[in-house]
């Protein structure tokens, strides 16, 4: 279940509430964004179970954000993506794929609009603040780009509404999916999203100042003894399940967003001024010949997957398995992977070599839940 | 002496000599650059004893390699670094603080010119290929920045000199300080540097193709057997004794070169080109106020160093801890850190907030060994 000790340092950098983190037993970790991100409390199957469930508070303070701010704020924004961001409005927040000038995926956060000229970019794991000051300084673009303080926690599972309305009042109830309101905590106005890393609903809180931290914890903890809210995090069986991709396990600079199936948050025809767009228009013409599918693979619980799975058919390799888990609720072991056009359709059987030998499966088209 | 447990996955990527450390016994890892660095074999202690007496060899994979291709290259990896890079040769490398605008550290690589047009960026934990390609495309410069399949292996140790001799020949004893050879290996020439993150001598092998890196690892330990060759990695105690700076620990964005005490690699004047240059000839002007120094902490051995401790003087504080260890061979805890210049001369006294309590300390104007 977990893998050898980790080595912690200034470098795996500790989040504000890696203090309450640890007291509710966090059992491992994995470095994200040079932060410290729990991956396990009980065991990942109880998690899992709990988070479906009930509701669970999740430290992703490794979510960091990447704050643009100056006359070319808006301008510079759409450079990042090919979704098109020509209408988004405050209160808005994007899953927006992040791309190079090859059209390869260099991140895909999501991006709040904060004022005509102030944008978060809540970013998965790479230092996209590296490209998006580069490609500022380069353009001699009137921006700020630079990491704020501000940390990320997530209240995730289907008692999420009720606890987070104990804490900031019956106004979160009405926030939209992917939508956001500024709520007040303590005399501060905070953005609480309707977002997260899993399909069991709920929010992100982007704690604007880390003496903000604890203080949301206890309160949010206080507020849900009753809803047997619990310490959580991302769960890697539930996130599977759900076809949430993971930038660096199932997709990386190699891959289009069209290849991640991520071609309905592409409008790249009208994301004038995307740097891929060039290339991504090519592909958006001729299609992708592989893409994200789910796969259920048979046979007992399968090993931890820490590289890429080879998928066969016929002998021929055929496609690739990224993330895996046994899942308790499908009594089946569900992955991520990219499969070649031949064999993605819906029901197609296939074979994974799993480190302990090749197994049987079957794609899916559609996620699991 | 360890941590939690580590999540492992394909994000956290397994070098091409995974299986040989798996093998070797290493007990714990970090991630950095995305990918597994092993931090300890048998204990920090013991390795760091046998590191100083014999030979190791470490797997560094995590030093991924920027390349740098193309007409534009020389301009380009000019733009990076305050070092003055025009009398650069083929055969060198040279250890160059790569800065933003600002003068603000983004990284501390080697940087190796392999032709008139083509460089190998080796870097520390920061994806500093975002930046690069950030501002190869805003400035529209004809070259290709990429990451190569490069894994370096280091042989270190005051032995190293008589293991890599029975691999690639005695020409290796006539490498000069941070200077490479071509030497062959099966048929294919390697990189071979003199360099490497202890102060005990030993290279660097940039392992270009995953298919040669378990031969070589085999092909090292065979011919050491009667050196007392053991698999290694970075030192702790050892670093922080030779004050090897660590990105991310002893330095991040926020810290100018000379702040992290490398002056000596900035010809800022003569540096036309370099990004940070206007920032860093003001700084150079009037000289950093906070300056990397070693201390010497007392009392018991410290805690593992996660976090900043503050530095103080009269109440006041003056400084920071970064990284710190007990070391057998002084008797005392080695630190790394930043004072102000108000306390950094050698043998002021000072206290160190760690985390079980105020130590008392001496601040060191020149490293332990």
């Amino acid at each position: 279940m977990t893998g050898p000790a980790l080595s912690i340092s200034r470098r795996t950098r500790r989040t504000p509430f890696a203090n309450r983190v640890e007291a509710s037993g966090a059992k491992a970790y994995t470095v994200y964004n040079h932060m410290l991100l729990p991956t396990v409390f009980d065991t990942v199957e109880s998690d899992y179970h709990h988070l479906k469930r009930h509701v669970q508070v999740w430290d992703v303070s490794c979510e960091r954000q990447v704050e643009i701010r100056g006359p070319d704020a808006g301008r510079l924004i759409q450079m990042l993506t090919p979704r098109s961001l020509g209408t988004m409005g405050f209160g808005q927040c994007l899953y927006t794929p992040m791309v190079d000038e090859t059209g390869g995926m260099l991140n895909d956060p999501v991006t709040l609009k904060l004022a005509e000229d102030r944008y978060w970019v809540s970013i998965a794991d790479s230092d996209l603040l590296f490209w998006i000051k580069g490609l500022a300084y380069g353009l001699h673009l009137e921006v700020d780009v630079d990491e704020p303080d501000v940390s990320p926690l997530a209240i995730q599972g289907p008692k999420a509404d009720d606890l987070a309305a104990r804490v900031f009042g019956d106004n979160v109830r009405n926030i939209r999916f992917f939508r956001y309101a500024m709520l007040p905590f303590q005399g501060h106005e905070l953005v609480v999203a309707r977002s997260g890393y899993s399909k069991q609903g709920g929010f992100e809180i982007y704690v604007d100042g880390a003496d903000l931290a604890e203080p949301l914890w206890d309160a949010l903890f206080a507020a849900g003894e009753d809803l047997n809210v619990r310490a959580g995090c991302p769960n890697l069986i539930e996130r599977i399940e759900a076809r949430l991709l993971s930038y660096g396990n199932d997709m990386t600079r190699e891959n289009t967003p069209h290849e991640c199936g991520l071609s309905r948050f592409c409008q790249t025809q009208s994301a004038i001024g995307c740097v891929g767009r060039d290339a991504l228009l090519r592909v958006a013409v001729e299609g992708p010949i592989r893409q994200i599918r789910n796969l259920a693979i048979d046979g007992e619980p399968v090993p931890a997957c820490d590289g890429i799975w080879g998928v066969f058919a016929g002998g021929k390799r055929v496609g690739r398995v990224t993330s895996a888990a046994w899942s308790p609720d499908f009594q089946t072991n569900v992955a991520i992977g990219m499969v070649r056009m031949t064999h993605w359709d819906d029901g197609t059987r296939v074979e994974v070599e799993a480190p302990d030998g090749m197994r049987t499966a079957t794609i899916r088209e559609h996620s699991f839940i």
